[in-house]
């Protein structure tokens, strides 16, 4: 019997869209007032779901605890109070779009959980822009 | 790899609950106080969920511009600040039950969208009453 | 010492604004789409918050129990479902603008409460327009 | 043509995580503070979507006032405002992690809705841990 | 120039209400459910409010990582995943309403701050139920 | 009869706290992450609160269309998507805390605003922390 849990954790970041292979004007065009050459940002909000069988001694899918922090190590710890496009790697020559974001954190929390989980990743970018990834 | 994006808008409309078929006392029974014939009314909360392929050039499922100008021309032009029953020919012939609105919006909404997208709209009636459709 | 409860509770109404001393265009000028004739409708929330002293006995400023039934009788049984142009006698030389109608609240809800008691009624019409009023 | 329709309702409750089968201190370093033997509580929302065929007649899935009525008697006044170790004979011998008390409203809710229903089970606990269970 | 912070934590406990100078009924009578001997419980939300001149070389009226120190050594380290009745000293004598709470909180608060602070502070027992003292 | 009518705005931005009196090592140990040279960011949600007489032809205290457009035309084109230190001239020799920041919104609403109506802002820079000013 398969049981979802979520933890939702917070980060704060600032972030610009730019794609290098144009021009600046069709970047402007594209991404609009995303791709201020100053960066804006966000509040973003990260929901993680865990599917999987539940524990018959502990009542738990996976320890909350234990989920949290792989969060934090993983996300929170690389990405908050941080500029994603010039203080993190994973965006170096990836565009922090809310989707290339959320695919970049699923493979990180994918490779710290064990096989016999699903993995769901949900980011807000606002409360009005979200983005979800199960694994493609 | 597939990612769903998510985009909310809101409209504000009036509405009444009533089948033509029945006669006035079936629908009371029925629909108790939604059936008011002088009409009450919400604050809708619509959340269009699109999912698809990034688009490697911009980081993209698709432009939030672009949807959210889809679902202001198909949905929030139309109903906000409307009476779903009077002023709205989807509901002319169809009960606005939060159920027969979802579909109704659905249908709007897959006209103006490649068929390389999969479509859910989730509608919000209240806080503790809301419905989702995805194409049944 | 003084202490505040507040109490939240919720209706769902249409409404309509419209100076009956006015002609129609002039209505549409000053109203917009608030002045549609068929009506639209909210989802209101009401927070009423009652300040006073501390009942040793009971360690409550009011018993929530009896303020809810006020807001109850008062307010939720009126006005939920209802069309306030319509079907209620307070607005029916009454404009029911945000600012109007939690005044009417207040005076409904003060005309129940013991004197020893300040109230404060705000009032949601949507999440971003919201109206508060203490007494004046 | 399939539509779901969600419910939300709230208890709040006193619980404990304890395993009768292990000693006091495996219980303290697995649980941690949830163990507190003195018990803790929430505030648990509860949310509950049924899928099914739109009734052509009413144009509602499911009316909502039998929905709530049934998670009324199913759970509200079963745990709210109880201690769920103490008071709730579901966890005399099942420890109520949000594991499983979702399973548990599942089959309470399961067992009072026809078979043309699908039905998934939300429950949160805070605002940053939750669950979901739709059969297994 | 006077600015007012807000600063909000959580926490999550089990309590009951009681007069132990009364008897059972009348006790059963008062506070219903939430006497319930085997207690129940609620996620409490907090915010504090700390109004003052804004130092000019920080910009800051309060450091926020000051003031969230003082909350969790003072209120978040003592009440969460407690039973304030058993195991808060603050409530051995004290009937733990929302109302007592708020005004405990305060105090244990204030001595913690400089005099050139006014303080607020606001208990969140429900969503639907809350409290705010500012020292009375 | 003075009623209070509230506006909510967003804007998304990014900033970084900084005083350029102190050398860096005093900025990081004062302002910690975030004093990140590359900046971060938040989606601030903005609440202007205007408190005056209604108007008895319009029922209205302000027009929330005028309302909304004054706070579009000096806070949101100017600050939404924006880099607070490097875009805003408000922010050239002003660090922009949220105290600095909603003092700052505060005089220029106020200058566009009849000296007959009261004016409080409250920024909301995350939902943990926000801050209020009434003028002083």
């Amino acid at each position: 019997m398969k049981v979802s849990v979520f933890r939702k954790e917070r980060f704060n970041a600032a972030h610009r869209l730019n794609n290098p292979a144009w021009d600046s004007e069709t970047n402007r065009r594209i991404f609009g007032k995303c791709n201020n050459p100053n960066f804006h940002g966000h509040n973003y909000d990260l929901i993680v779901e865990v599917c999987g069988e539940i524990d018959p001694d502990t009542g738990y899918v996976i320890d909350m605890k234990i989920l949290s922090d792989i969060i934090q190590e993983e996300v929170i710890q690389r990405y908050d109070h941080r500029n994603l496009n010039l203080d993190v790697e994973d965006f170096q020559d990836n565009n922090p779009t809310a989707e290339n974001i959320v695919i970049t954190i699923w493979n990180k929390i994918r490779n710290r959980l064990s096989d016999r989980y699903e993995l769901t990743v949900r980011l807000y970018e606002t409360e009005k822009n979200f983005v979800e990834f199960s694994g493609g």
